[in-house]
């Protein structure tokens, strides 16, 4: 079987934080352990958040206790995200005591069943009679498809036979239950997943009906066939204002949307399915062409959490959750799968490296929701219109869907390092690794070494034991203005296509070197960006800077920088867990405050100082407490 | 008694359509006798507006008819908000019909008042034992000080008794049941008003009891002797945070601050207290130096209606009432009564010109809540963050206030043009008309002649028939850079002190020309106002000036303007119901389509086209459809 073991300074951190403070962490939280305050994201007195209740709700509904349902219906999938990402971390390395816990978590979910296969602690405790009933918001589906992708984990990584014997117990049900068939239930889930977890299932199990059902979901989804109940929100929000093959551009709530693209890219993969795959086409460039911010966040409005409309992109009061992030990896690989165009890779990069790492604190106990790109804490507190904006990571979140996201993407990197197909294999992420593929009469052994992300050197060892000619992708980023590319210590051409360089050839114990662009670049939003007019971003690599106050004072707004500045580079090691630095020469306007009048016709903001800015890595930020952070800095005109 | 009779080409005629137009059809609308599509300001459900029913409530409490009560609490203020403007017009002009239409309202006011001197609709036809019991909520008192403001102007305009006993028997009520006094109601109501009123009726009746019951209502604010129920809302949107002599903030919901702060400074003016005054002057510097739109608007978030912190104005998601603005043009008069300084009177156009007369349409008939200071249709419908933020003038409100609160104020622009004090006459405002004021030992006549807005040519004649040296100031907007002023044909020193020219003399058929410096004007805000930084806006005289899509194409974000070139002025009488309009030659930058990527490494804004600007007066925006509009344009460094 195909394997690949992560070795990575920069990934392996996050992976040992992972073991060893967020599932622990987790696991206490899951099990009303620790008396941790949970912040509300919102200000909703509607919210259940005193405590996550999920272990003691699967305990009611397994009959092992008795009491009432506590927190949101779509709280199962808190365990389920917390069960795959402990499935990936003993994938890596076994732990026989966590490995027990999960296996008693995996026989409390059995018991949790009921015996017709359906599974959903609320409506099993509270309202047996209401069983998808109510599709719009009941969710069930949804904590299915996470408990389909957990299952499917688990077992890949332990061999438990009763943690897939449960989910395909429940995805037979739901397929006895649901379908274009007379007499069955003709909807389909207000979130997406469970159509992701039905395709995880099928390849697992090569079983065609749970494809075929993955299918139905998404070819009925906004069609006037689907038979739904009563919703409360915008058909858009749920994308559900027209068939998933006529849907242009990406709408409402952007974690659904992106889910929905991810189960539709990977049935397009499976099966060819060319309608599917241009849909899932239109919608990805909806989204990177016209509404994804810098750092790979989306969702520009935190009222549905939701897309709004092109090229609006205010860094302000986007929403640019967590978990929309984690999910526009999800939908980049599946994207892959069919097509060799390296933006998939492009994307899944900027998404992974800055939006969804920034979710989580350097010491894996605090976690981002909503991912600004520019936040001042007085704004926070006092404008009603950015209290969702957090200045600094809380600690857990009331409706916990983040933190075990992306725990369960961090725990699987190595899954998107590489793409395999048939007799070419693509080196996707640049994470120090060792891989086995079987590739057509042989294993071909790849080992990446690289000081990525802060160093753009590749070496590439591959050795083949078969005869065949193994064709050998690897990504060049677009940032990459130019790329060495040595093979045995000959200079090769190296001239991209669609993103990917490509050595042919019987490999037997070769090295290939390929030197990325590292340079810091500048980036320039598309004119209809209004927000980022007259500003520019800075990156290294793969990584979106930033800048802070407790570097650069307050009123980071008053900060410019001529067009011709060089920008510097330095990598501090003791600095935020070890992080390069960006530095340039800049002006800062003096915040005027002689003049009382707000109003004046000298222009007060042509007085100013030179100052040095100095930016850190996005994913860094808030790690110093509360303080202003922003992405996009003006851009002096004058020479 | 002195008098001041408009004769001014620019206010006669919105006079003319508070006449005409905006009196019979707010009639109509109260009556429920007209089918209008009656706008919601918010998605909000809970919102009652199918009609307004005004009438009907008046006619129940009554005792006319049966029925329920339907509406806001403070529903029967739309009825004195009416009455109070039909007063002023029938002051300038008698109309028997309409005087007789509106004695019939004060007989069916004084019907559905209780014989206790009680007077609410609400309460007496649906909790009659609630009354008083809700007053963060309520607007009992609040409506009790529009019918005072009413009743003491139709008093004078008519010498109906039956209103002024009505009143005097409502606020003899209030004053028997608030009060520090032992077993009294230590409360206060929640939306500021029937402090005004308070102040309004004691300067008519010159009885002092209702003097103390204002003081009693403004001094007992936020301080822990008051007795208050529960309340929904943090204390700050209530002004209730602290008490009021020692507030230092304007905080809260904008139109409620400045209505306490316009009671504040009138029993400051009557009582020459000056703790009462120093507080007045706090939040007046809090407001006009720190959280005032260059419109005059006020309120930059939606939610609550109210301020934020210090120089965060949003130009796109504010609030910026019309009511806000109509009661900063109250708190600006109130404080001119103390204290001579030319920023109130300025303050007080700034407002008046542009966010006041902004809230109606040309057609006298269609009225804006929220005064945006740049728009984007599409971003009005799909982001959900300025969904508040109306491209058009709607026909009527679901909450009415706005639109008979500028009825009454324009209707009533005359009392602002001049302030008296003892052997002073103050020309605050520059409006056509004739005054006669007694003052000493004889009658002031003053005429004044000007084509304000569109000219700064000033002529004022003066004749007394006294033998006193009478002082005139005249205000010179700090605006105006150079003002040449003649006084019989003879040049004159013309340095203002604290925004005022003052002529000293026995005046005696004397013609004083003043000619205000009427260039176009470039104005920069603060550079800690971050939405407003590195763009200018542009006034004529007291006109803030905007740029609509139909002048200038969509995308207006990509204008921008190089900081020498000059602003041309015409009037055109054909336009928007003659306006004059600036023009400057500028730069358009390309809205980039070819260039799909959002980010780039070359700067696509640095692609433009010549174009040219055109601006018209903020006041006269959206009359020509729905379109984009914005009042700070980019300002171009190259030169």
């Amino acid at each position: 079987m195909n394997k690949v073991e992560i070795r990575d300074r920069f990934f392996s951190r996050y992976k040992e934080l992972i073991r060893t403070e967020m599932i622990p962490y987790q696991w206490k939280v899951l099990n009303d352990e620790i008396n941790i305050t949970i912040e509300r994201e919102r200000n909703d007195d509607s919210i259940p958040n005193e405590k996550s209740h999920v272990i003691e709700n699967f305990r009611i509904a397994a009959g092992r206790k008795k009491g009432h349902h506590y927190g949101w219906v779509f709280q199962d999938s808190d365990l389920y995200k917390w069960l795959e990402a402990v499935a990936y971390t003993l994938r890596e390395q076994m732990d026989e005591e966590l490995k027990s816990l999960a296996d008693h978590v995996v026989d409390l979910i059995s018991e949790a069943q009921e015996d017709d296969g359906y599974l959903n602690t609320y409506f099993t405790i509270e309202e047996p009679d209401e069983k998808y009933n109510r599709l719009w918001q009941s969710h069930e589906l949804y904590c299915a498809g996470h408990f389909f992708e957990a299952a499917a984990a688990y077992y890949e990584a332990t061999g438990n036979q009763k943690v897939l014997d449960t989910a395909c117990k429940l995805a037979d049900h739901i397929d006895f239950v649901f379908g274009q068939e007379e007499g069955k239930n003709r909807g389909y889930d207000g979130h997406e997943e469970v159509e992701i977890g039905l395709m995880r299932l099928y390849r697992l199990t090569q079983n065609d009906r749970y494809l075929n059902l993955a299918r139905y979901f998404l070819l009925i989804r906004g069609t006037d066939q689907a038979v739904m109940g009563s919703k409360h929100l915008p058909l858009t929000y749920y994308q559900a204002h027209l068939p998933v093959l006529l849907q242009e551009n990406a709408e409402g709530h952007a974690v659904r949307l992106v889910y929905l693209c991810t189960a539709m890219a990977d049935a397009a993969a499976e099966t060819g399915d060319e309608k599917l795959l241009d849909a899932c086409r239109r919608l990805w460039k909806s989204i990177v062409n016209r509404r994804m911010y810098i750092t790979g966040g989306i969702g520009s409005t935190v009222s549905g959490e939701a897309f709004t409309l092109d090229y609006d992109l205010p860094n302000d009061t986007m929403y640019c959750e967590t978990c929309a992030s984690v999910g526009l990896v999800f939908f980049a690989y599946r994207m892959l799968l069919s097509e060799e165009n390296g933006e998939y890779g492009d994307v899944m990069e900027r998404a992974l490296y800055n939006t969804v790492l920034g979710g989580v604190a350097l010491d894996g106990k605090h976690f981002f929701y909503v991912n600004p790109l520019e936040v001042v804490p007085g704004k926070s507190r006092k404008d009603p219109g950015k209290s969702h904006v957090k200045c600094v990571r809380p600690q857990w979140l009331g409706c916990a869907c983040c933190p075990p996201n992306l725990a369960r993407l961090v725990a699987s990197v190595e899954q998107y390092v590489f793409v395999q197909k048939k007799n070419r294999l693509l080196v996707n992420l640049f994470v120090e690794c060792k891989g086995s593929f079987e590739i057509e009469d042989g294993i071909l052994d790849i080992e990446l070494k690289t000081g990525y992300p802060w160093t753009g050197s590749l070496e590439i060892k591959v050795n083949y034991s078969g005869t065949a000619c193994v064709c050998l992708g690897i990504r060049v980023p677009s940032w990459s203005d130019t790329t060495g590319l040595e093979i045995n210590g000959k200079s090769t051409d190296s001239d991209a296509e669609h993103g990917f360089v490509y050595i042919n050839q019987v490999f037997k114990e070769d090295t290939i070197r390929l030197e990325l662009d590292m340079e810091p670049k500048r980036w320039y939003a598309n004119p209809l960006v209004e927000n980022d007019l007259g500003k520019f971003a800075v990156s290294r690599g793969p990584l979106v800077y930033c800048a802070e106050e407790v570097d650069n004072g307050k009123n980071l707004h008053l900060m410019s920088v001529e067009k011709q500045e060089p920008l510097e580079y330095e990598f501090k090691e003791a600095l935020l867990g070890g992080v390069g630095v960006l530095t340039a020469s800049g002006w800062k306007t003096e915040a005027d405050r002689e003049d009382l009048r707000l109003y004046r016709q000298g222009n007060a903001a042509e007085k100013k100082v030179r100052t040095k800015i100095r930016w850190i890595p996005y994913y860094s930020w808030a790690n110093r407490g509360e303080n202003e952070m922003r992405v996009w800095i003006r851009e002096e005109n004058q020479r």
